[in-house]
Parts: structure tokens; sequence; C-alpha cells
């Protein structure tokens, strides 16, 4: 090969490479986007991160310790991953303690529907296994990431508390905590939070975030305070200074880096590593190139929506994966993989055999767009319009109820 | 000039830099050396960090405004550098409120004659001022940076605050606390230093401190920690949730970074920028080219040490500035500027007019050696003894009533 022949060969490479990196999804807990019209390739994600595919084997395991069947969130792939669920399963078989921690960033006044699927599915997870449940408000993340005063991030806490306990947790069985305030209320946070600080260096945090020197120290050191919560004995009032009892993770896969590390540093502190189970992304309105955002009101239906504001909304920015007329759909059918509107059924609508028909129907041509957003938009109405009745019930004495450092409701004794 | 000329040019210019970087003194907050048997160089060291020398005019007008003569530290020149004190004495004859803020790092569990002398200084500013005084005491820091557990820094603090409590402070007007308990005692406190942690950068903290990639995240975020007792919001329990009153910061001024970072941030968050009153080094026994370091325990003298060892120590290891034999000491004299003994009574003799007698005599020949540590022995034997005596008196209940969150009492009421 000549030495032109050899710049050309050097040159097509970095062109190829160039656009696998074009077509890479991303994924980091700020920034989620993806090039393909069907979203995240969440098999390929697995592969990165390292984690285990929920597979039919541990919905068959799940389901015979639990004596029910799993939510639907783990049949339709919403709960899609995880590290060390079998570890779970196996304390829960023996029946041996460990807690779920859970959370949320208070960037917004309002909730959207993509922030409940979490919490939906920890409600569930409190249920069947009847475990305590820790949930933390990152105010201060919000606070040191956004452009929000201190007092409006710990505003906006205690305002998304209410949506969090309108989701139905158990008061007897569940912490729920903002960083702001807990951080000053109990010493084992904070000294847990430096025991992580001491074992994670500047270089590992830059790797595994992405951080850059011209970042505020807040942000670097702030992975540790996102992982404290894992550790029992962060809880001195809940777990009786234990530092042994592991916990389960329900979270976005987004979040994972935060616990591959988190995970990395707890056998040097003597600490359990958390287990996860991951969720896929919440798709914006306009498709799941994205996901739904809260700073983006057009990609979003908030909890705070009135049933026109839903209607409109579906019907304007829903994405489509019918066929341009009538007569196309009719020919070729809808594409329900790039369809939001059925993406959001499947979150939402809790019926496997009516979610089958429509699927089938509307991939057929039969159904059109215009009959599967209205049954969207009926079941997005009703949904938004329980939880706020659920919501207006939740007092501030309520929220003081559930942020009350206290011990909790323990099934298991050892 | 040829090429060999301009190289050799370089090379000799390099060579002179590197020389000149050399004899350059160092300090930083966790070193202090300098090539110089005087030790540090304070007058350039004012014009490195931007500060304000003590002189005779500032000395004269606190005299007058406190009607009584300073402390022997600053006619001395041991307090020798400032940042706004001429604020602070504006406030004082105002009548307006300010407080007192000093700390310290518990990395050993014996103090060493240096650590008193901020102690010493700041006790005798709370009695002329009569104002509040907070002490922070670093656990997190010690645990941080030094090969320790973080039960240990912890255990240290506590062991630490006796000695400091020893010293005379009024309970009614001190405030002390060690990080890793006070952060979880008062939410004002993280919510400061979360302030903090927005405002400055990681480029920020690597040019002032020195910090790399390769330090933890929690060395990276400290330098908040040391910031925000500088401000009195931290402490909404002695200051009404005021954010006001400006401190005064008597410090070694190898911890002038810190505070100039503090300085730099508390204008941005509506705060009151600190004063400072910086104090020298404390030498080694080995003379001044590094400070008192109680990781060398045969540079120190500790307050737990025996009247013999404390003999032993001066006899055997304190740098002398006088002749090699008692003839060339009578013929050429003593140097009091490199004289590790002179300079302990420096900081140790109360009386003038003995000091100057012992400088007199020592640099003309006529004092010898072995007659000045005699001096210092007992001067040292007796200061150190009475320390213990009043250590021996601060129970554990003392401890806690001095730690705990409070009103203090307020000369000034506006």
């Amino acid at each position: 090969m000549s030495v032109e022949g050899v710049e050309q060969a050097v040159q097509d490479l970095k062109v190829e490479e160039k656009n696998a990196e074009e077509q890479e999804d991303f994924v980091d807990p700020w920034n989620v986007t993806s090039s393909s019209e069907t979203g995240i390739n969440y098999e390929k994600l697995i592969v990165k991160f390292g984690s285990s595919k929920i597979d039919q084997e541990i919905i068959s395991r799940m389901e015979s310790i639990i004596n029910q069947p799993v939510h639907f969130f783990l049949r339709r792939g919403i709960f899609f991953s995880h590290r060390d669920m079998h570890t779970i399963l196996t304390l829960y078989e023996q029946k041996k303690p460990f807690f779920l921690y859970t959370g949320r960033g208070p960037s917004s006044e309002a909730m959207h529907l993509g922030h409940l699927i979490p919490f939906v599915f920890t409600k569930w997870l409190q249920d069947v296994f009847n475990v305590p449940l820790v949930i933390q408000m990152t105010d201060d993340e919000k606070f040191l990431w956004k452009d929000l005063t201190l007092e409006e991030a710990n505003r906006l806490a205690y305002e998304n508390a209410k949506d969090i306990i309108a989701c139905g947790f158990d008061q007897e069985k569940t912490f729920l905590f903002n960083n702001l305030d807990f951080m000053g209320q109990c010493p084992s946070f904070y000294k847990n939070i430096c025991r992580v600080h001491k074992c994670v260096n500047v270089n590992q945090v830059k790797n595994i975030f992405g951080f850059t020197d011209a970042d505020c120290i807040g942000k670097i050191g702030f992975p540790a305070v996102q992982a404290a919560p894992s550790f029992s004995s962060s809880f001195p009032f809940i777990f009786n200074d234990r530092k042994d009892i592991p916990c389960l993770i329900p979270c976005a896969i987004d979040q994972d880096p935060y616990f591959r590390m988190t995970r990395d540093v707890a056998p040097r502190l003597g600490f359990q590593k958390p287990a996860l189970i991951h969720s896929v992304f919440f798709p914006a309105l306009q498709g799941a190139k994205s996901k739904m955002s809260a700073s983006d009101v057009n990609s979003s239906i908030f909890l705070t929506d009135t049933p026109k504001q839903i209607k409109d909304k579906i019907n304007k920015y829903a994405f489509s994966g019918g066929g341009q007329t009538v007569e196309e759909h009719r020919a070729k059918g809808g594409n329900c993989d790039v369809d939001v509107s059925f993406q959001y059924l499947k979150f939402f609508m809790d019926n496997d055999e009516r979610l089958e028909e429509i699927r089938r129907t509307y991939s057929s041509g039969e159904l059109l767009t215009g009959f599967l957003k209205k049954e969207l938009i009926e079941v997005l109405q009703k949904l938004v319009a329980e939880h706020q009745q659920k919501r207006s019930q939740v007092t501030d004495e309520v929220v003081r109820q559930f942020m009350q450092p206290r011990k909790l409701k323990f099934a298991f004794s050892s």
C-alpha cells in the first residue's frame, strides 16, 4: 500500500469511528440521549455497565418466592436490569433483613409521569417484601447543579415529598429525607459520607461522572452523598447501629454510575454492597430519543396537569408510530416500538390483555392513532386525577411524620 | 551570541531559578519549611499573601480602644499580620457585634506548646473584647488527611477539647464543636458549606491549596467546611439567624489560604468577610527551619510531658545560638535570632524586662546557653504543670457544656 493509501485508510477509519460514536447512546445521571427512534439500546447498555438482564429465570424465581405474579413493570421489561437481585431474593427466603433505598432530585415544583415510575415500583417492592424504605431527596444536588437558590431547592424537596408520599408508601416502614436538612440531624450520615470521601479520588469521579476542573467542588464531593444511604449505618435510628444490612436500590439506569462507585467502596469500608434493579427511561412526548424532562414543559405531562392539558399535549405532541394518512396506516400498520402513546400505555395500563389487543390492532393498522391516543388520554387523566386526589390529602403534618428520623417497622428480627 | 551561548545562558537562568526556588520559604496549611536558620521571612510572606503588617499604629489604636496594654504576643511580633483588623476595632468602638473564630485539627492525643499559641491569644481577645467565640475542631479533616480511622479522629477531638477548655475560655461565651458531630446537629452549617461548594471550582482549590487529581474528593471539598464557621448564619442558635455579624479569626498564617478563599466568596453569598490576625509559626526544638510538629516527637514539647521530659528535651534538642565552647560564647556572644530557647521565652515569658535582660546578656556572651536553657526549663515546667492541673479539672460534663449548641452571652445588643 502506498503512503497515500495508508493515509486514506487511516482517514476512513477515523470517519467510521466518528459515525459509530455519533450513533452511540449517551447515558449519565444528567443527560440521556439516543440517535435511534426506538431509544436507548438497553441490551448494549447492560453489557457496557456490566449489570445483569432481568430474564424469565429471575422473574420465575421471584414469583415463586413472593407467591404472586410480579409487577407488570418486570414482565414488560420496564425494570430490565439488576445487580445482585438474586442475593436479595435469597435474603428474603432466609427471612434475613434488607431495606429499600430510592430517591429523587427535586428540580421542579411539579413532578411528571416519568418521576412516578421508580416510586410506583418501589411501593410494590415494599408491599411484597414488607421491608423498610429510605427515600433521599437530593436538594443539595439540585442546588449545586441548577440555577436555583438553596432555599428554593429546599422548598421543592418538601413539595415533591407530598407527591412521593401520595404514591402510597407505608408510613410505618418509610423514612423520607432531604439532604439539606437530614445532614444536620444525623452525624452518622456525614460520617459515612466522609468515609466515602476518603476512598474516592478526583481522577475516579472524573472518569465515572465526566466532571472537569471547571466544576464546582460541591459536585466533586456529591457522589458520596448519594452513596451514603446505601449503608444501613447511615440510619442508626432505623437499624440500631447495624452496618451489615444490605439494601436494594430501584432506580432508572442513569443512576447506576453512583452505585457502581458505591459498590466499589463498600467492601473497603466493611459495608454491604447495594443491590440494584434498573428501569428504562420514560420517553419524552416527542419520542424515545430523549427522556421526559421537567425542564422542557412540552416534553412532559405533569402530575399537576388538568384533564384538558393532558388531552391537548397527547394529541399535539405525542410522537406517533402510525401512518401519515389513514390509508397508509390501514395498509402498513403502526409501529408500536416508536409510538409514544403505546409506550406510555406499557407503563400505565395494567391490563395485559387489553394492552396486547391494542398492540396487535395498532400494528395491523386496524386501530388508528386517534383511538390509541384517546385510550391513553383516558388512562392518564384517571391516573393523574387520582394522584392529585391522594396528594391533596398529604398534609404538612403527614410530611413531618414521614420525615421524622425514627424507628421503622421491621418484618425480620434477626 | 552563538547558539551554544544562548543555550548556556538559558541553562544558567534555569539553575538560578532553581536556587531561588530552593531558598524560597514554603507555607501551606500542611507544610511549613524554610531554608533559613532564622525561619520564615514574614515580611516577604505578608507581601506574598497580601495581608497587612501589625505596626505600631494599629497597636496604639488598639491600646487606646481597649484601655489597656496589648498582649505581649502583639508587642513581640508573634501576631504580626492582619486583614481588616481596623474594621473590627471600629465595630468595637461602635459597640456593634462581632465574634471570634479559631480552630484546631485534632491529629494527636497530646497537644504541644505551639498549639497553645492561638488559644492563649484568642482567650485574651475574648477577655478584652467580651465577645462570643466559636472553636472548630476539624476531626473530619484529620481523618481525610492522616492515616487515622474516623473513630480515632473523633476521639482525638474530644481529648483535645479538654486542652482547649483548659486555656480558660468563658463557658458562657464559647461554643466548641467538632465537625464530625456538629454537622449532624445543625442544618445551617451544611447549608452554608453547600453555598461555598457552589462558588468555588476545582481549578481554584488546586491553585490555592495545591490539590491534585490523585487527592481524595473529601480533600477537594474540605476548604468549604473550614470556611463556613466564618459566617454567623452557620450558628443560628448563637446569632438568632443573623447573617451580618462579622468575625475575627486568630490563627497561624499557614491557615490564611482557607480564609483568602472565604473572603473571596463571602460577598457573593451576601455574608461578611472574616477579618484575620495571623501568628508566626512556633519553631521546632531543632530550629526555625520547621515548625513544631506533633508527628515528630523529638521536635516537640507536649502538654503531657513530665518536668523531667521537658528538661531533657530542652537540654538535648533545643537548637542553640550560642558559641561552640564557653570561650567562643564569651568572645562572640549568642545569636538570639536562631536560638530556640530564646525564641520559646519570647512566646512564654510575660516579663518584658527579664526577657530583654536575657537577650542583652546572651547576645553579649555574658549569659551561657546552659543558664538560658535552665531559665526556659523552669518557665515551661511551670506552664505545663499548670496546664495539666487545669486540664485535670475539665470533666466530660464540662466538655459537654462547651459543646452544646446554645445561646451565648453577647455584650452588644444591636
